[in-house]
């Protein structure tokens, strides 16, 4: 298996301004893998409980998604629940992680040679522990959050050393680096840890910093916002799964790569779960990504020729 | 003349966290006309008391623009005290309107066959009258604030029928519409008024809307900003300014006037009043600009290709 997922498979219970939901899949290696198998087959590394949906395994099948690393485990599956007040922001109300307290992820053999691995939202000792476990990946990347910053900062630094992109939201990366400063908490961030540094904004969009190259992007303009859940998750499954597909690591396309995070993070909040992206076809993707760039692109002029025009500057 | 600003040029009293300063150039016909005087020759009117600087005059003559709408009336000065305790957000400590109190805009005869108009941010009823005097404009664009959208609402709407363009920030452009969302914000504006909307959102850039066209674009990247008075101003001057340089009112060409006030905007922050725009050259304007099409620019792909390529998808 060429791409390799690790994180959550779980259940969500969760209120937002749109409306209410019981028990819906959730979980950050789903949003992920199904936003990135619109590019690439993958593999995913997780693990469920006893009481875990059969029609969930079916829907992540539908997808082509291996599912040789889903381990089941006797107990309950993680369950989150949660609501949002205003969109922007996620108010935890319960987490019971159940099977995924005692989660040690263990590769399956074919996954061991994966090329590209990302490592979504869990302890970053466990995280460091999958890269170790990867032969001789040409490109790592992970997610992090807000609680690892908080209990677990050196450890998330010394796996930060061996990933080559790290996600993180605009907060998050002020908290790491205790910069306010978005641009020079990116610099702080590339300076203490990965080769690269994807920061998202939410509504605003995203920007990506490697060496001293920068690229800001907006976000897709949505007029309304069902349910911001996997977002974050849907855009590195798009970012990763095409960067993956196109075999090319370089900044340019890492470019490309956040417009494709930014149309499967378009998608994802338009309904509850993962319900827009089980819908979705890939003409949809196509469709949505020639939009975002018409909503975006912009041609180069000369101002050098517009001085010259008016003599006078 | 062909370009008229109509605007306050005042003294500003501020504190921001990067220092204090007392009664420096501020006004928002101010920082437009330098701002624009980049692409473009342009009349100003505004009035002043009988305290203000000679050398800020000749400061405004330096950059060509023309003053014979700038009147001198016995009293004092328009001026504001403020301070930024975040960067986001002006605190007004004291308003003296002074000689601005009684201001009256009544153009010369010179710049009645203006071509390109800008209303800065005064009373719409004044806005209304000064769009009157003018014989045959070809584009007007205006600005406002929450005092006015407060105050004077339906006065307001009046004078955006008659504009081709409003520049508004986002907090502004929902308070206007009651709407949250700034997308379903902007369709009201556009559906209540102007030809076409600028919609401002700080350090996350900004975007246009005309008809069903959305272009978004991001602010250049800052690591400090010593202070924000006049972004706004300094935006619609580089926007304004490179609009009617070329002659070219399309929604094609506001994009890369959009860029431009996004360029103009950047300086002005990097000092307080004027002080970045004044030891500016036509040469850094086009090395910002070409800056910040790097950190912007990206190439479409073919997505349909992709997916031939990688056959299952």
């Amino acid at each position: 298996m060429d791409l390799v997922v690790v994180g959550s498979v779980a259940y969500d219970s969760l209120e937002t301004p749109s409306g209410k939901r019981d028990r819906i899949l959730g979980g950050s290696a789903s949003y992920f893998s199904i936003a990135s198998s619109f590019f690439t087959r993958l593999g995913l590394v997780a693990v469920i409980g006893e009481d875990f949906d059969e029609q969930y395994i079916r829907l992540l099948e539908k997808f082509s998604i291996d599912l040789g690393g889903l381990e089941k485990k006797p107990g309950k599956t993680f369950h989150w629940k949660g609501k949002y007040e205003d969109l922007n922001q996620a108010i935890t109300l319960q987490t019971d992680l159940n099977v995924f307290e005692s989660f040690k992820p263990n590769l399956p053999e074919k996954y061991r040679k994966a090329k590209t691995l990302f490592l979504a939202n869990i302890d970053p000792e466990l995280q460091m522990d999958v890269v170790k476990q990867v032969e001789n990946p040409r490109f790592v990347a992970c997610d992090t959050m807000n609680f690892w910053i908080n209990v677990k900062r050196d450890e998330l630094i010394r796996t930060l050393k061996n990933v080559d992109l790290l996600f993180i939201n605009d907060a998050e990366a002020s908290q790491l680096s205790n910069i306010q400063n978005i641009f020079t908490a990116g610099k702080w961030i590339l300076e203490n840890g990965p080769k690269a540094v994807v920061i998202k904004r939410g509504e605003y969009g995203s920007l990506i910093m490697q060496g001293k190259k920068i690229f800001i992007f907006p976000a897709f303009p949505l007029e309304e916002v069902v349910d911001p859940t996997g977002a974050g998750d849907s855009f590195a499954g798009g970012f990763i799964g095409y960067l993956h597909a196109t075999e090319d690591y370089s900044f340019e396309n890492m470019k490309t790569a956040l417009a494709m995070g930014t149309v499967m993070a378009s998608f994802t909040v338009q309904d509850f779960s993962v319900g827009r992206l089980a819908a979705l076809s890939y003409a949809e993707v196509e469709n949505q990504y020639n939009k975002l760039m018409d909503y975006t692109e912009l041609k180069r002029i000369d101002l050098g020729a517009l001085k010259s025009r008016n003599g006078k500057l």
